[in-house]
């Protein structure tokens, strides 16, 4: 039996607000102490990470200027380079200040907006700098609580306005680098604009530069929507806009958790890794998750080397199911493959299928076997096969 | 006082899958008697509605010959024509006998998907004949219980090559006819493949002529995620993708309601129909719900009127709150209009947007005053001002 | 038309926390400036509130000595008297110090749990001094995330004892004083002891006193768990146990949103109203809700003010929509009155009960009319009547 | 490793209407042919289940005269008979017929209400010469969707008064049966009477003879209010009242699955065997589920096997975890067992009590290492320790 150790080519990655998150939220304060970024990164290297991701403000305090920046990114670049880690990701807090209690790219004020587009643009100045492929936006304020305060079509024509200004730029300067979105349903605001992997898609193909732009989906977010993550990322993938993703847990419709990954939805955290892994993605495993305010920094690292645990066993788990030759034989049987034949055969018209009869009735009693097949995979997931 | 009867010039429109219900459900038998479709069309001319739609087994009972069929078609349209109801939507059943138990355009048991394709194109035929314009597709078995037993991407990959087949049929044929995809997150299924209007409108970009097929977004099948249904539909007419809507009321995220228009967030409902007016949305409003099985007959009519009268009631509610003089004040300081403003300047470089600064502290400390409009659009709601 | 001008008579009272909430939460800082509570106790008399409530953090700074407490309640206390303002209901802050991290009376800790008692033995002392007659519970860190680490059995003897030792102080003491508990289903913690006022109510009945305790339902709590606030209010008082409500709004199951009262589910709002005023509660109607984050402090009142104009405006409807002879007409339809029969007669036994039949198929063909009655709800709601 | 092949000795039962489901729901027809409850029992007992339980209707056609009736019981008995199957529990069909569609105990119509008493009564004379001693009642149609339809303290009274009389009923006939009470928040009524474990529990308290009525929780009920089971299960086994279970899946708050055991929530599902295990529940472990659509008879066999080796599987890693030393110390670590200890010492007093003194920001810093304690159920459940 495996032990499970991660290492830099399983390609995990954290963001520094996760370990690092203290604990505030509506109804606590702060219990863990603030996390040095460069600490945090030579505990992420010792755990088996390979990357480390950030908001600009992870990094640098809010209102320092040039040189206690300069110093900031050095030690973290010192850091990254003691211990190997990458920055695959960066990405900018557009929400904790209250100058973004309305939103950023879609605040219904213009100065905001624009100072959303100039701290998003120094960021990625930064993001390039320190190797960053990929660049994700979470309009977490961009919402409303109501609806006559936000006119949706003004927003999306913003935010629209807000990605071809900052595509422009990033072609402009030559960058290597993507953008990837991630919906939320609500929370902070009580309706946030893109609200799922589905909205955010479909929004991209409106853009100047859809080709620079794809998804982050959130595991717990897609989740708080009562939607299965594996088939919101399925259909991510399909498009060919899975270019990042956020793994944690949540159980259920409520608050965002974020809990650590493989502690919320089980099963649908091992399809999630079976798709993941059969469909060939290569992008980073991202945990975006918060150690719960139980738990001192002993625990807080607990909980981040179980996130890459906890994937590193469904994927040894997903890999036997796959390999099962009971489950060949019941995919067979539920007729999974018989999904991928075309429906009409090669040069068959309308015609010739309108000229076919079907008794449906007989049909009609064909059972799919699906239960068997699930349990099987609960088998697997449970490790008694 | 307005004594909110409904015109033709309204444009309501009812299934007759709607007042027809029976009340099946999975815990309780049929409580109420057939509904002759010609009855169901002469009364709803009645009460004031514009438009009937169907399914195509609400109108030809399943197994009939030539003959038979022609006789229900004639009867039905000789209704229509005594009554002046149109038919501008007509749509499909793939979803109540077995055979589709596992889903029409991706069944896994291709047979099936051949036989859901056919019984589409015949009934677009009919939809032609009797002149409708617009084509709905319900998918609603098309989904799964278990991950293992449905391949997402080759599901995704039937049903474009389901919509292409059938775009492809109605340009052929020269039908003016466009498609409409109604989302749903669950129930039938455990998870139902394009869960919500965005994950359609994402998916209508990957077919052959996309211009065909938009949104038929159902009011509670987007609240069922949780979702604000006016945010949902907002997005879709800024995507041009609104070819239909169903409505009706839902309370909360639980099983599928179909309680009438108006009965379900009725905040919701007020800045819905806001919308659906001021963006000049000139499609049938469509009504797609259930009268409670505590009805009879009558009480299936009182509902029915009742989806009516409320639309009508929260029209002329939300053309008095857009006309509000206070209102518009309340909208100025919120900063609505704002929104409206490119962020860029005409003609303004990022480098000049770089070059300015804002006192963000100072900033974030101004409000916006939502609560002050909330409640403006409240006291409308309830006929106070 | 009434103004909708609250006076003390309605019993209007707000928590300190309200009007007082900076803002701060998982995604965002402080957005409005700290609130002096002599100051709140003021400005809510101006509203035409009638009651304050607080925590003991709202009042006194946690470590506080012994004469800043005092100057502060001094303080407090001449705000009241000046404004005339009465305290109906004080509370404990025991879930914002990271010591409560995992609970008060149900913390794992002992001494934890020992430090809880004290803590609201203190505030209870303070709540006798300003005359409050009802101290409310909400044990919100009193759950747990992973169910290993939260014995269920022992945490409701915990619980028990507290509340018996309280209860015991309480009598001891001779305070005139009931307890109220407020159950809450989830967030901060991922579920809650005593998730629903069923559970609460349940609870009530193992202590040593259940005759001082009730429950204090918060509404947008139970529509959390996808409750109906109504019915599980109109639970509370058939067991005689409404000690206190809070009244405020929510949107469906998600995150806590503590939206101002009526800017939730309007409907259920009406019949909450309905219901208090009908059922002959004389308690505070008490407003525990948050100013969204988009507010300054004028848009926080604005929006303390609309709690209460909401309140009245439904409370004049559901007066009206009692007084109205065609709902009279639609109640005896849909045989509401019948339901108050007793289903026996007086005398009647098992078996003259089993002497008779019913032709069920006919009985069943019954319709209950509800439809038409809901619709004259709502059609008060709207004011069109 | 076992083969989780199970014996009566583990006690699982099923509903006769659980491998008998037809597949009937809103959306769809019958997809498999109705099952002899004789054929039921058989096969029941060849996969290893002690019992079988059953409403009126699936044992006795509706209508059928006296003759039928014996004629169907005796099959049934000898089935059992022959089988070795018990029926410890027995249940009423007070739903399907439209005659309950506004209820049964709390129909607004006093014929429906004494209708649905007589037919209970007749199936407690049944379920009494069969041996049962429990006898559970489902109120499924007792609810509303409209709250001016259902006056709540009147359906509490009604409800109270039928469980009353039944009560009284089974204490004249000397019969040794417990009634269970099973609650749920929705579906098919858009909010029902006694909607969580919690409320049920409250509700017993107000009844004549409270000990003879205790709750049958439902899995997925609690979950479709978005409450977790198992510490509805705990606080039920807390106030002495878990006389029944049902067993099933449900993935969050959406429409009633009633998936197999082991196929929902996963971690769920874990803790609430462990809790069920060590509490030393011995009452029957029955599966109230429904073999998806998807299934033909050989599937819904297959489903019903997989429940109890889903229990088996989750039985055994239960006690392996109980029994891990690893475990015991992080439950130690957890301060687990020091919530089992009283707060107050033996004597004494508030006095002692309020003299002492804690340094609550040391004590705030301490970690309660939950993450690690779920980590290693995790791995449990995982089988990879």
């Amino acid at each position: 039996m495996s032990d499970y150790r991660p290492t830099p080519s399983d390609k995990f990655s954290f963001g520094l607000w996760t370990v690092g998150w203290q604990g505030v939220n509506t109804f606590g304060a702060a219990v863990r102490p603030p996390l040095d970024p460069a600490d945090a990164v030579r505990r992420l290297a010792d755990l088996g990470a390979y990357g480390v991701t950030f908001h600009d403000e992870d990094l640098i305090a809010p209102g320092s200027d040039r040189s206690a920046r300069d110093a900031a990114v050095k030690r973290f670049r010192s850091a990254l380079d003691s211990s190997g880690l990458v920055v695959p990701m960066v990405t900018t807090n557009l929400f904790g200040h209250p100058v973004f209690r309305d939103g950023g790219f879609t605040s219904n004020r213009r100065d905001v907006r624009r100072y959303a587009l100039r701290k998003v643009i120094r960021n990625i100045d930064l993001a390039a700098e320190l190797g960053a492929h990929t660049y994700v936006f979470w309009g977490g304020q961009d919402g409303a609580e109501s609806e006559a305060g936000k006119n949706d079509h003004a927003a999306l024509e913003r935010l629209r306005e807000a990605y071809d200004i900052l595509c422009g730029y990033v072609r402009e300067q030559g960058y290597d680098l993507r953008f990837a979105l991630e919906p939320k349903p609500n929370e902070p605001r009580g309706d946030i604009l893109l609200p799922t992997v589905g909205h955010a898609l479909a929004f991209i193909n409106e853009l100047a530069h859809p080709e620079m732009v794809g998804v982050n989906p959130e595991v717990g977010h897609e989740q708080m929507a009562g939607l299965n993550a594996a088939h919101s990322v399925a259909q991510a993938l399909w498009h060919g806009k899975l270019f990042h993703i956020d793994l944690n847990g949540q159980r259920g419709v409520k608050y965002d958790q974020d809990l650590r990954f493989g502690a919320g939805d089980v099963k649908e955290a091992f399809f999630l890794v079976d798709l993941l892994e059969s469909a060939g993605y290569d992008g980073p495993r991202h945990f975006d998750f918060k150690p719960p305010r139980t738990e001192d920094m002993d625990g807080a690292w607990e909980s981040a080397a179980a996130c890459m645990r906890n994937y590193l066993i469904l994927r040894e788990k997903a890999a036997a199911f796959r390999a099962d030759p009971e489950v060949a034989a019941a995919l067979e049987a539920a007729g999974v493959g018989e999904l991928s034949r075309s429906t009409l055969g090669s040069g068959e018209s309308v015609a010739d299928l309108l000229a076919e009869d079907l008794d449906v009735d007989r049909a009609g009693e064909r059972g799919y076997h699906m239960e068997r097949l699930d349990q099987l995979a609960m088998d697997h997931l449970f490790g008694v096969r």
